[in-house]
């Protein structure tokens, strides 16, 4: 890893996802459920295949992604998040929550947003919880009642875009 | 403005500060108190002129920063957050508290993220209406005891510099 320009949280955040593409990437692991190349190519914005292939290996070099598989087949190869990429839930649920309050925030989208922002930081923990589970392996201490945070999400999602093409 | 590559909070939000420089000019603006171009060239990190020019008429076009003064004298202009730019507090602390847990952070701006996290969204809220009332003219509606919060940073920063040259 080349030189930090400084060692401000703030830079050396960026210096790890400070350009347009490499938290989108995480968002649609971490949202959307997708571990896969292909899944990753779908999101709505089409990434370029050597950009995904690029930002996917700096993820795994800062230790926010790990890989599972051949390496030589990235079709195969399952990306899994660490503690690192899960504990950065908080940053993409407010950053989420400022853009639906001051950008042209499509509703399908805002609707997840808005679930997160109602839940506050206990909904969160939860959600991080399911991520580290699926993604780490880590047995939740307590069954909770109800839907998941990923279904609540979803359901969400869902009835957004229903009530849009009724 | 041109097209949005989709209309998610997070990817809306990237095509305004998705790189590497412009979130580091609003953080000086915020924590540092910069309000003219020579100061935010001042900057840890070293941006360029040109850079700097840029981003910082982005940050105009977006809606983030207004200008006053004589724009053909950019070193005669004053630059002042909007609401839209005060409301990224709690991002910019969250993303903060992140690299603190994560990152290879100096002691100094540790300090600083440190009392913010501890402090939990009152502080936030408090820090914010510091803002408005330096860079929108908003009156804080109760005057708050004791130091600011502003005061409260650059004094952890202050003991936090002091602790490493004792």
């Amino acid at each position: 890893m080349k030189e930090a320009r400084s060692r401000c949280p703030i830079n050396l955040s960026l210096e790890i996802f400070g350009d347009r593409w490499t938290l989108l990437v995480l968002r649609d692991v971490v949202f959307g459920g997708a571990r896969h190349f292909r899944e990753l190519l779908g999101g709505a914005e089409r990434i370029s295949s050597n950009v995904l292939a690029d930002r996917l290996a700096a993820l795994v070099e800062h230790g926010l992604l790990t890989r599972a598989g051949d390496a030589s087949h990235k079709q195969k190869v399952t990306y899994s998040l660490t503690e690192r990429a899960v504990d950065l839930v908080p940053v993409l649920v407010q950053l989420s929550a400022w853009g639906v309050r001051h950008l042209p925030v499509a509703d399908a989208y805002a609707a997840r947003a808005e679930v997160l922002t109602a839940g506050g930081p206990p909904l969160w923990e939860a959600f991080m919880d399911e991520l580290r589970e699926t993604h780490l392996g880590t047995r939740r201490g307590q069954a909770p009642d109800g839907p998941t945070v990923t279904e609540r999400l979803d359901a969400a999602y869902a009835a957004s875009v229903a009530d849009r093409t009724e």
